[in-house]
């Protein structure tokens, strides 16, 4: 299971000042924490970017590459800033991503055929909603496979997100336990070994009891990497979480995490 | 999942000396930590009691039960030892437990007919050997049952341990995994929802990195959890375990653990 880290983002005050003034300083520090924190690679949020897309998204990427070379995952609605993206980055970044949400498939999802790109795949309805069951999610995984397909990409460029529904939602326990199932079952569902992603902020995000956060966090990544889970966008500060999917890596074979 | 404390043992220098000396002062003090810890039940593990078999497990079930009226497992390969003790306790016992060692099927196994109690049956060969992978283990839990069902058995009396590897082994991550697997697999391989057992402190037994050995045992009972497991086995004064235990029941819906 590889750790992308999910902590640049616009919505951080100290981010969106960095982004305003064109200072890479606050971007470069954080990525370099990222990576010092075990971060295997960087999702840059740069949310919607109603304003000057093409030019921040570049200097986003750009101040992030003075800081690493870690692969980046480019994470934004609109597709201006992530043609730009794409064009700055030196090596291939990955798309995030792409839904049944028509204006998805027809201004996102064309890009990782010109740029021949890996993108990342929500299970969400065409009106944005997140699915409600297991099934459900595994339906929606074969209509965002077939639009795939039809795009003319190639069954390794699919990386899919199950969606982690947040534990405060009313039925949010049996949807987290879904997101589980739906993991182990993809690979047999679209009949190859697709890559998957979860974010696990997801699942304790909102109100909570903020020392159990934690716990929860940490036996959820356990599950999902049970379930074969190959890629955990995450807060890499939170060290417990860090240390258990360590772990798991380990238990599972992924990685060697000293035991003795 | 229920837990078990596996905290009695006379294995400990304590316990044996309060044996010993027919003291019930230490064993009662000792239940009631583990009681107040969260333990749902307590395995009472007298080894095989050579010397005055029966006495000894009588003089320990009716310590524990001077302290706690939780439901007790006893844990004796001694069969003299195990019906003293299934007679001595108020409430019905679970017998842990019985294997396809001759032995066991010949002088344990038959007690649970006799007391129609609950019993456990791990999955060893005939000659005390662990299988090695999932399969082989899925293979003597099926000649496991049939003998089972020879003594005259119900279903709902079986409970299975699959043998959790200590990680040390050579092979001890596999099977740690495959263990995840059998735990899920055995309801749909004996047609009926069988209950399961497993003990967690294996997994870390012998030498290991200390601050480690809680993040493996957090993360593997979470994996447990996910495939369905009944029963942890376990150090109830491993306070990361048990709250990792209480979330895990939550996220699967066995238990409420507040969130907010």
């Amino acid at each position: 299971m590889q750790i992308v880290a999910d902590n640049l983002t616009i919505t951080s005050t100290s981010i969106a000042n960095a982004v305003q003034q064109r200072d890479p300083g606050p971007i470069m520090d954080l990525v370099r924490r990222c990576e010092a924190a075990g971060a295997g690679m960087i999702d840059i949020n740069s949310g919607p970017l109603t304003r000057a897309p093409a030019e921040t998204m570049a200097f986003l990427v750009e101040s992030v590459q003075k800081a690493t070379s870690l692969p980046l995952l480019l994470d934004t609605s609109n597709p201006v800033a992530m043609e730009a993206g794409l064009m700055t980055c030196r090596s291939k970044a990955i798309i995030n991503g792409f839904s049944l949400e028509p204006d998805k498939l027809t201004n996102i999802l064309p890009l990782a055929r010109r740029f021949n790109t890996r993108i990342i795949g929500y299970l969400l309805y065409p009106d944005s909603n997140v699915p409600t069951s297991g099934t459900e999610r595994l339906t929606v995984a074969l209509e965002l496979y077939a639009r795939f397909v039809e795009a003319e990409l190639a069954p390794e460029q699919l990386i899919i997100d199950p969606v982690v529904p947040p534990l405060i939602w009313p039925n949010g326990h049996s949807q987290a336990m879904d997101v589980v199932q739906v993991i182990r079952t993809l690979p047999d569902l679209l009949d190859f070994r697709v890559t998957s992603i979860a974010g696990i902020s997801n699942l304790t995000s909102g109100p909570g009891d903020a020392p159990r956060k934690p716990v929860f966090e940490q036996c959820y990544v356990a599950m999902l990497a049970e379930a074969g889970l190959d890629m955990a966008l995450m807060n890499v500060t939170h060290a417990g979480t860090m240390t258990a999917v360590q772990a798991c890596n380990t238990l599972t074979g992924t990685k060697i995490f000293s035991w003795i």
